[in-house]
């Protein structure tokens, strides 16, 4: 029943392909665990022991994240679970409402992640005669490490009714305008919005019952325009945190940024006060890409194929001139007839910081799955998010190399963007999210 | 920033209503752990000590369910947290390849349940020249409560191919046509259906491996019709489940049928050999129907009219008569000018058994939210899961009551509809899904 799909390509070597082949059929965690050269028995019984799995991680349920601080939570926080990720419209062209809007959302956001209702249960004032100012959905579950990240778009700070909202010339340098890449397939209902809300949780009750009370909330003030639901985070942020995997069956974000590593963070995610807009200092920018994956296409491409596609190998995600996960790519590695180990348009090399000058990420995606589409495919892929202290000298470069040259791209579509002024944390219960853009 | 939106409806007496709404801010954990009556200050600081919660019975991400037996796992199988449903239509006409499809599934089914792979993580036969038999997103995942259930729709017994196929003139009986009811807005690409794979695991990702898995191998042979997933469960299966909510915020599925019933599971749930159809006996029936809810008009609702519309109380789940969760609903208790508690429109009262003739269901729905409609509306609602013995007899009369009269109309829309025979368990190594029907 399969159709094998092939394609000429330049040879790669795979040293340890009959390693890796002659492990049979490989158990789900047995093989994380152990890597690439275990050697289990073809025709051994169907079933793990617990014993065999390297013990998870699962994060307490009660685990709530503190709201206020320098920065806002849901960057560099170990990456949840689950996601909701809403764009919305501003509907006023009124400062007050802007920042009534930004009072309310920040003292409800403040609320949820710390595991109270959005407001009162029933009705402010107590009567039941009006609806009740939380939609109650995660009545009875516990904070679920909820965090509630709030970003400004570009188009917030244009137009006519930029002088109305207090936000004409306050524009931030580095929130520049994503150019149009090569193969880009995007659709504007799928694109930009003037504010942003990402809500992560182990819990997706709880992520989505953030950002449909903050929608809720924001009624008559701004609505939604596009929604994304992430099932799976593709990214650590933290080393206490394993790699997962995407939907091409890869680990995904091995060379990521991490929380541990204040000194990086700070070169690569934080805004600074010096960088053109001292309102966003300790804040950070937001790319968001909603990239669809031709998960059937990619289905029926041989391993050795996919392999040299991303320039790891499939099981462990070692780089394929050899060691383990963690192992530095070695690029000028070459095997058979002098080629790279590491082909040239490998999405591993393309990405790397040592061929985008040095510019890092932190990457911040999930998996989806949005149904099915009419050709009976599923509407699969990864919801690409990454923060970043200048998008112009990190997302925009590297994309516009891997557009160019990437040899994933004839798997993937780009099919939503946006970018976000994610303005620093909230120092207080005075203060308010973005406060410095109104003050 | 509030619409309080009112219309007309009869008086209805809230004695609690006090009680109820001097709770002020509610606490997720609390107000369902103690009940409407607790009264909690209103300006305690925000936040919930860890005690105050119920302790959660969280499963175990090791926790794996035996795929051979009587039934199919995934019915009355506790309802694990996340769902990944897909509908199939049928590409062959040929009775070999169609049981050749069920035989693969089953063997993939049954090796992914106990968290294993689908197949070899390299290509059958050891080499990297072809795809990889698993697509690899699970590897290092747990089997996370995963179950795997298949069912046959009405249009696989009908048509010119049902000879081919060996399925002419054995269409069970119960799986009846769903009639056209008052009010369905059903949207064909999203209804019906050939074959359907139910994947359940308390892992999202885990579920979606298992179903990405089994339309890859039915490649060239069925294709994905509709795709659904449901990130959080709306029912209750076994009384040793907490209630949880759907995204009106109510508890739902209180009075479900449960496994630790096998009486009243005999009576509604599986069907018998004398019911017409023997190669179904320990099967079951299940209906699928997308519920689309209308959650922004809703939330503008007063909480007396959510609270009249469903018949019960929202924060405890108990009825309007009075009680807790578990109380039986009595209709005929009357309040303020004899007019009924439990109002007569109210969705508790029509969908009960006792004005159903007696008719259970075993409900197993989910929460979905996919993205966003064109009015900028969460595409938010129920996926509605429903196992019988019956359909004639339970959700067809339930279901025509309910379109007829229930309050709730205004706020859903029925958008998807499928039926489906789910066959019994594969009783062993030997033994394929739907045997019966081939034998």
């Amino acid at each position: 029943m399969f159709t094998s799909r092939k394609r000429a390509r330049s040879a790669v070597d795979h040293s340890a392909e009959n390693a890796g082949a002659s492990t049979g059929m490989s158990r789900r965690r047995l093989l994380g665990a152990a890597g690439v050269g275990a050697a289990v028995g073809a025709g051994a019984a169907v079933g793990i022991p617990a014993a065999a799995r390297a013990a998870s991680a699962t994060p307490s349920p009660d685990l709530a994240y503190p709201f206020y601080g320098e920065h806002q939570a849901g960057i560099v926080t170990p990456a949840q679970d689950r996601l909701h990720f809403s764009s919305f419209d501003l509907q006023t062209t009124s400062r007050a409402e802007l920042v009534a809007l930004l009072k309310a959302w920040t003292a409800a956001a403040n609320r949820m992640t710390q595991g109270a209702a959005a407001g009162q249960f029933g009705p402010t004032g107590g009567s039941y005669d009006g609806p009740p100012d939380d939609t109650g959905e995660a009545q009875g579950l516990p904070p679920s490490g909820l965090t509630i990240t709030f970003g400004f778009g570009p188009s917030l700070f244009e137009g006519k009714r930029a002088a109305a909202l207090g936000t004409a010339g306050k524009r931030p340098p580095a929130l520049a305008d994503i150019p149009a890449f090569p193969g880009d397939t995007l659709d504007a209902a799928q694109s930009g919005g003037d504010l942003c809300i990402q809500a992560c949780a182990n819990d997706p009750q709880v992520a989505v019952h953030a950002v449909r009370n903050l929608a809720r909330i924001a009624f008559g003030t701004a609505h939604v325009r596009w929604s994304q639901l992430g099932f799976g985070r593709t990214s650590s942020t933290s080393t206490s945190q394993q790699t997962p995997r995407n939907l091409f069956g890869f680990k995904d974000g091995t060379a990521n940024l991490k929380a541990e590593d204040p000194g990086l963070l700070n070169d690569h995610v934080w805004a600074a006060a010096a960088d053109g807009a001292p309102w966003m200092a300790a804040g950070s920018y937001l790319v968001a890409r909603r990239i669809r994956m031709i998960v059937e296409t990619w289905d029926r491409t041989s391993l050795r194929e996919q392999e040299a596609i991303v320039g790891r190998d499939k099981g462990e995600g070692a780089p394929l001139s050899g060691g383990t996960e963690f192992t530095e790519p070695d690029f000028a590695r070459t095997g058979r007839e002098g080629k790279p180990l590491i082909a040239t348009d490998s999405h591993v090399r393309l990405a790397h910081h040592t061929t985008n000058s040095g510019a890092q990420l932190l990457r911040r995606g999930y998996n989806f799955v949005d149904g099915t589409d009419n050709l009976g495919h599923l509407n699969a892929g990864l919801f690409f998010l990454a923060y970043q202290r200048d998008p112009r000298k990190a997302f925009i470069p590297m994309q516009t190399q891997l557009a160019r040259s990437d040899a994933l791209n004839e798997y993937i579509r780009h099919v939503g963007s946006a970018m976000f002024a994610v303005p620093p944390g909230v120092r207080s219960a005075d203060d308010y999210i973005g406060s410095g853009l109104f003050a």
